[in-house]
């Protein structure tokens, strides 16, 4: 049988290994003569890849090596486990998850379905990385700041802007490197079927915390970094964004989303500041305390009349194979029924807590928001 | 004794290790209770960690440790050997070098000596990634751009060019996260000694080639890539740059530069395109052929007045402590001083094949080019 598998496209140059097969099917490989066990670890309890740990085998020169059953598409993290210590795959470029650099693999989708996502014979915006001070924290951060395609050659042009923030243990480098924002955009745009738009991406976290792999702060830290977060975005980036680059600067031509945690934030910053944000969207994520109409987000829907004359959108998405999102994507649909409040429901067939869930939320989210 | 140890500037957030003590010695710590043998192995042989892989202890709980003696400061490349098998360190930032995403670790200099790579309180350019498609390589390629300060704010000023090339192994990323690149240019623009420039970083791994840790390619190789290299630059890079960016699109206004193999595709690059490059620049690198004044770099050199003439600025740079380095830039000042070809020669006291001498190059180079 012809051995059709090829080097997976987030293998660094001239790595051979891991390797995809046609039906989906993974091949991990690892040189490693002089250790007792090595296995594949899948990152989270509903990764594409599977949920458990695979035994690797060693052949006679000490390369070890597993074939995995077929993969969902998608971008997934993993790592390798030695002789029980959790290490990165050498053959694999890393990926900011977990709170330090991971392994990750694309298992691609078939070209058509995946091409929203993908680089095309289009014009391209750019990624800029843009280091400011932020007075809130006291310390140089780093934006990465999407321009779309045309912004530099219409300097009298101005853009609505998009925060958009990545989830617990990443940073403002997934939704390019990990999510591909730059091409989903690049194409919407291309296409028409999305506004030019500016989109600044930071980094959540704001306070010193320990982000140990898979550890979740307590509901006090949580709650301290999501006002961190809020005073950050609101009090260092919004005016240096506003500043820099030529935006819209009002509350219509502004929106913020993000995933997971990222959707926590943006829930939580932009439902108490509808004075700064129209449009809001949440990424597999939810609301972290019981929902009461009258108190929950400093009391914005108290008047759900008064929301919907005022939100222009209140998008809410998730993918299938995400049992936790999936439910809190149902608590915040039932709550925001019982109260009619407006939103937009989207779903990510077949899909969990990973990054194709949030392209795919980012191309429904960009083709509806500022429209 | 008060332990005045901090966690190294390249940890990722909240790691506690590897911490740096105010004398220069280095703690690195792994939690790794299944494992036989675990070693702190610096990148290369003339690494300012030391050249010798370091053993680490084991303590009761499983984490194994060991301190170093004082490291020469700057940017070190290393890894950690468990049970045989070369892995990141979970404790550090990962960066492209040896093909593969490596640890590396800052060990500071003090910060009066450091000021000139650090984020100051001035203005700041920003480094923008632009996708562009090669057609010398039928492939999407990312090239990162650094604008200068203000360069969005003079949307008629035009500017001048630095191609800047990183090293064996690495890729367009080195020249900013090792490098600091953006932060060196900010600090020269805002204190007026370097001309507002552009640079540009490309990737110098243009053909399929096998990249094996510590792996050299056969000359055949080399000078297949230096062409390659050479062909994208000028068919497909230049013309996007200068199609895309507000550039001054002449040779008087047009540099290349690189470290070790950067170097060595600057020198092909450069000298055998005088009509498109009045500037060139060697860090730690050398001519990798017998130098014959007649045939050399498409026999530039027949002419030394004319050479003279023609090239604004033709600069040769190496640490004291990279004897092969130091070597190759030896043959190329006696080969110049020879037949009396002028050029700009600069040392960095102390420092190895290493980034900081590339920090302290650039830093020279940049206010002398296109002055």
């Amino acid at each position: 049988m012809r051995d059709e598998s090829y080097p997976a496209p987030t293998n660094v140059r001239g790595a051979e290994y891991p390797r995809v097969h046609p039906d989906g099917r993974v091949t991990f490989r690892l040189y490693a003569p002089e250790a007792q066990r090595v296995q594949v670890q899948p990152g989270g309890a509903d990764n594409g890849l599977g949920p458990s740990p695979y035994e690797m085998t060693r052949d006679a020169e000490g390369f070890w090596s597993v074939t995995i059953p077929p993969a969902v598409p998608g971008f997934h993290y993993y790592w390798l486990v030695v002789d029980g210590v959790r290490v990165n795959d050498p053959g694999s470029e890393t990926f900011f998850g977990y709170g330090q650099q991971t392994s990750g693999i694309e298992v691609p989708e078939p070209p058509e379905v995946a091409a929203y996502y993908q680089p095309q014979d289009v014009p391209h915006g750019e990624v800029r990385a843009r280091w400011y001070w932020a007075k809130t924290t006291g310390a140089w951060r780093r934006a990465h700041v999407y321009t779309p395609p045309d912004y530099d050659a219409n300097p009298s042009a101005r853009y609505p802007v998009l925060y958009l923030q990545h989830g617990a243990g990443e940073d403002e480098r997934g939704w390019v490197t990990q999510g591909r924002m730059n091409w989903i955009l690049d194409n919407l745009i291309a296409a028409g079927k999305a506004v030019p738009m500016i989109v600044v991406m930071d980094c959540g976290y704001t306070i010193p915390i320990a982000t140990a792999p898979g550890g979740r702060p307590d509901m006090e830290t949580y709650l301290r970094m999501q006002q961190a977060f809020a005073d950050l975005l609101l009090q260092d980036v919004i005016p240096m964004v506003d500043r820099t680059y030529r935006t819209i600067a009002d509350r219509e031509h502004r929106a913020i989303a993000g995933l997971s945690m990222g959707a926590g934030q943006a829930l939580y910053t932009g439902l108490t500041h509808l004075e700064t944000f129209a449009h809001i969207g949440s990424f597999s994520g939810g609301m972290r305390q019981e929902f009461d109409p009258n108190t929950s987000y400093n009391g914005v829907f108290r008047d759900p009349a008064a929301f919907n004359a005022r939100v222009r959108l209140f998008w809410i998405g998730t993918g299938t194979a995400e049992p936790r999102a999936y439910e809190a994507a149902r608590t915040i649909r039932q709550a925001m029924d019982a109260i009619g409040v407006r939103y937009v429901y989207f779903e990510s067939p077949g899909t969990a807590h990973e990054w194709l869930t949030w392209r795919r939320c980012l191309h429904d989210f960009a083709q509806r928001v500022f429209a």
